[in-house]
C-alpha cells in the first residue's frame, strides 16, 4: 500500500479498494456501489446520528425522491447554483411527462410544500423532522469516493419554530448533537460562519463544520443553517399564535453526509490501513485462533470467548479462514478493527487471551474474567485515536499573522476584516478560500490583509 | 372509524391516516411521504429481513439508483413489460445527457454488469448479496398506499452459484428465511408457482407468496425466482471451475416490499385500528399513569417501570400527555401497541401494574417482579394475532371442486390442468387469476374446468 504521507490521494483510493468499501467501476461517473464493509460503516454512522436526533425529539420521515419543477422553482430564487446540477426526469415509459421531475438535490422544496398541511397552530411547534436518503447532484467537477459524488448519502434535519429565538435555540441544539457525533467519530473540527457569498442560498447564515484532511485541504463535513422566515415566506408556512394572529414560522436545517466516512478514513488511517473508532467498526474484536496441537480445542475456546463478549453487545468474529495468523493480522489491521485477540495453546491452557490494540504496538495478556472490561479496552483505542487526531488537527490548523505566511500548505487561522476584497487577495495568491469567522469567538485583531479591524477567521484549500 | 368488514378499502385508507403511517397529499401521484410511525414500522420489518439474510451470509450492498439505457436494454429481451413503466432521466442541468438513465425498476441490470468483475472462479461462489432500496414504476393503474405505489420500498437478494442444483438449494434457503419473517409478522401465506405467462420475465420459474386480504383479494407480498443461466448468458457472467473450464453461473433472486406492511395492517387490524406483532411495534408497551392524589409518585413509579422493562430491550414509553386515560387507551389501541400498563394509586401502593392486552378484553394485575416475564406477555399477544390470522386465512382460502363454486368471493384452491385456456375461462367468468400450482404439493385431481388431470392450484382476484 502507498505511504499515506507521501501521496494521500493515492493512499485514499487504494485503501477504499483494499478494504472493499465501495466500487467505482459502475458505469455512471460519480455513482459508486456501496460494498458490505463500507455500507456497514455508513449504517453505523447513521445509527449514531439517528440516536442523537431522536433523543432531541427530531423524528425520522422519508420523502419521495422526485420533486416537481414548479415546486423546486420556488427555491431557484435562492438556489441559483442548484439549477445546473439537477438531474431531470422527463419521461415515464414512452410518454413525455406533463411536468419535469427533479431528483432531489436537497429537500426544502419537497418538505416545505407539506409543512402548511402539518403546521397550523403554535401547538404544532416546534416541528422537527429528519431523513436519511440519497440526494443527487449532476457534478461536473472531478469526482472522488465519499467526497464528491453524484449520488450522496445524506442526513438532513428540518425544523420550524414560533420565532427567531426558538430557531436559534435549535441551532445550538444541533451543535450539541454534532458534538456527540464528532466525539463518537473521534473527530476534531472548526465551526466556521460562512461568508455571506458562500452561505446556503436562502439562509440568514450558515455554520460549517470544517476539518483539515491529510493532503492539506479542508473538508466540510456538515452544516447548520438558520433560515429565519425566508423559506416560510416562499412556501407560505404560517401558524396561528395564541392570540389568533397568523405568523410565519422560523426554520433551520442541519446536514451531514458520507463525507463523515471520508474524514474517518483520511484522518485516522495509517500506513497499515483503516483505523476505526469502535462505534463504527463493523467488527470490533477479531479473534484469531493460532494453529497448534489442540487446534480443535483452541477453536472451541475462541468461539466461547466470542460468545462471551457478544453478550456485552460487542461485534466480534472468529477468523477461521485457511490463512496464516500473520496474513490475518495484516488483513484485519488494514480493515481497521480496534481489538484483536490471539488465542493459541498457551492462552487455552491459562484461560487467557492475548490482546492487541490497533493503535499500539504492545500486546497484553488478559484473564478471561477481565473480558467484562471489554469497553475499557475499546475506549483505550478510541482515546488513542482521539489523541492522534487532536495532534493532527492542531498541527494542521495554524495561526498566522503575516500575509506571506498564508503560503503555508496548512489550514490557517488569521484575523480578517470580512471583506470580499481581502479574501479574494488571499484566494488569488494562495488558493485558500475564506471558510469564515470562527463561530462563538469574539477575539479581534488586525486583518491579515488590510490591517483594519478583523475577527478570528479560517482559510484553507478545500475539497 | 369505518367498520373494517363493511368497507375494507375505506377502513384501510382511514387507519393509515389516523395512525399517521404515510401522507398521500404529496403532489406526485403514487409517491407518498413516510411519516415517523409508519417509517419506524417499515424499518423494524427491514431489520428482521436483514437479520435473517445476514444469518445466511447474504451480505448487504447498495447500488446506484440510475441505470443506463444500454445496460437495461439487455434485459428488455426478457422484461418487455418494464419498458413502459420506467422513469427516464434525460437531462443533467440544462444539458441533454449522452445516454438516458433509468430510475431502477429492479436491479438485475445494475448488479449483473458488476458480477463479472467480482466473480472469476468457483472459489468466489456462492455469491450472495441483497439491498434495501427504493425502486420506481411509472404505474398507470390506480395507486394505493403500500400496495401499489410508484416509489416502492424494496428488498432484493441476488445470488450466483456454480450450478443449477446449488441455485435450487438457495431457493429453499430463501423459503427458510421467508418462513421466519412471516412468523415474526404472524402471517399465513400460500406458496404458488406462477404460471409461465405470469412468472418474472427471464426466470425459469417464480414462486410467489400470496395471502388473502380482507376485501376478497389476494396480495402478492413476495417472490423468489430461479433464473438458471438465463441472465448469466445475457450479462456474460462466467466462472472458472476446478478444471479450468469457463461456465455460466446459475442465479436466483428474492424480493419483498412494503406490501408486507399492507398485509399486517389489513390482516391483523380490527375496528379499533392497528394490531401489531411486537417485533414491528414502534412502541411495544405503553404505560398510562392514572391521575390521582399522588400523581407525582404515580408518574415516578411509571417511569421506573419503564426503565425496568427497557432493560430487557423492550420499546416502552410513558404517556404523560394532558389527556384523559380513556383518550389515551383508545389512541394507543388505534396505533396497535401490543401491551398497555395502567398505573394508578392502587398499583403504586401494591407495587403492581395492571396489564391489558391489545388482543384481549380482560385485564390482569401483575407483580413488579413479574416484569421479567415481559416477553411472555408480548408473545401472548403474538399468539392471539397468529391464531386470528390463521383462522382468517383458512376461512378465506377455500377448496372448491365445481366450476360454479368459483363464484365465491374468496380465494380458491382447486385442481387445474395448467392450461391457459382453462384459466382464461375462470378469469373471464369470475375475474379470478390463476396464481399457479401450490409449491411442493403433489396432490392431483380433475381440472375444475376441463376435467382432465390437474394439480392443486390457487385462484383469486388480486391487487
Amino acid at each position: 500500500m502507498e505511504n499515506k504521507k507521501d501521496d494521500f490521494s493515492e493512499w485514499y483510493n487504494e485503501i477504499i479498494d483494499l478494504a472493499r468499501l465501495s466500487d467505482k467501476r459502475y458505469n455512471i461517473k460519480g455513482m459508486n456501489v456501496w460494498l458490505p464493509y463500507g455500507l456497514k460503516m455508513m449504517h453505523l454512522i447513521d445509527d449514531i446520528i439517528r440516536e442523537y436526533s431522536e433523543e432531541k425529539n427530531i423524528q425520522e420521515v422519508s420523502f419521495p425522491v422526485l420533486i416537481s419543477r414548479e415546486r423546486l422553482e420556488v427555491e431557484f430564487e435562492h438556489v441559483k447554483g442548484f439549477e445546473n446540477e439537477i438531474y431531470w426526469v422527463t419521461h415515464g415509459g414512452k410518454d413525455k411527462l406533463d411536468i419535469d421531475l427533479a431528483l432531489r438535490p436537497t429537500s426544502e422544496s419537497a418538505m416545505y410544500t407539506m409543512f402548511p398541511l402539518w403546521i397550523r397552530s403554535h401547538s404544532d411547534l416546534p416541528f422537527k423532522i429528519f431523513q436519511i436518503v440519497s440526494v443527487y447532484r449532476y457534478e461536473t467537477k472531478h469526482t472522488r469516493s465519499f467526497i464528491r459524488v453524484r449520488e450522496i448519502h445524506f442526513y438532513e434535519a428540518h425544523t420550524a419554530h414560533v420565532d427567531y429565538e426558538d430557531a436559534e435555540n435549535q441551532m445550538r441544539e444541533y451543535l450539541n448533537i454534532w458534538e456527540k457525533v464528532a466525539s463518537d467519530l473521534c473527530m476534531d473540527y472548526s465551526l466556521d460562519i460562512r461568508p455571506d457569498w458562500d452561505k446556503f442560498p436562502g439562509a440568514k447564515y450558515s455554520v460549517a463544520f470544517d476539518t483539515p484532511m491529510p493532503g492539506f485541504r479542508s473538508l466540510q463535513v456538515g452544516t447548520i443553517h438558520e433560515y429565519g422566515e425566508n423559506f416560510a415566506r416562499d412556501y407560505n408556512i404560517k401558524y396561528e399564535d395564541e392570540k389568533g394572529t397568523l405568523k410565519y414560522v422560523n426554520q433551520t436545517t442541519f446536514g451531514l453526509s458520507e463525507r463523515l466516512l471520508a474524514a474517518i478514513i483520511g484522518i485516522h488511517g495509517d500506513d497499515k490501513g483503516l483505523v476505526l473508532p469502535y462505534k463504527i467498526a463493523p467488527v470490533q474484536v477479531i479473534i484469531v485462533p493460532i494453529a497448534g496441537e489442540n487446534y480443535d480445542n483452541i477453536l472451541n475456546y475462541s468461539r466461547e470467548i466470542m460468545g462471551e463478549i457478544k453478550k456485552f453487545g460487542v461485534r466480534a468474529d472468529v477468523d477461521e479462514r485457511d490463512y496464516t495468523p500473520g496474513y490475518k493480522f495484516n488483513d484485519w489491521e488494514m480493515r481497521g478493527v480496534p481489538l484483536r485477540f490471539e488465542i493459541g495453546n498457551r492462552e487455552l491452557n491459562e484461560n487467557t487471551v492475548t490482546l492487541s490494540f490497533r493503535t499500539q504496538k504492545k500486546k497484553i495478556k488478559i484473564k478471561r474474567e477481565e473480558l467484562s472490561k471489554i469497553y475499557d479496552y475499546l475506549n483505550t483505542v478510541n482515546d488513542d485515536i482521539k489523541n492522534k487526531a487532536k495532534a493532527f488537527f492542531e498541527d494542521n490548523l495554524v495561526m498566522e499573522t503575516s500575509f506571506e505566511n498564508l503560503g503555508t500548505e496548512k489550514m490557517v487561522k488569521a484575523y480578517w476584516c470580512g471583506s470580499r476584497e481581502c479574501s479574494d487577495k488571499i484566494e488569488n495568491r494562495f488558493e485558500k478560500a475564506a471558510l469564515g469567522r470562527v463561530y462563538n469567538n469574539s477575539d479581534s485583531g488586525k486583518c491579515i490583509v488590510c490591517g483594519k479591524g478583523g475577527k478570528l477567521s479560517v482559510f484553507s484549500r478545500t475539497y
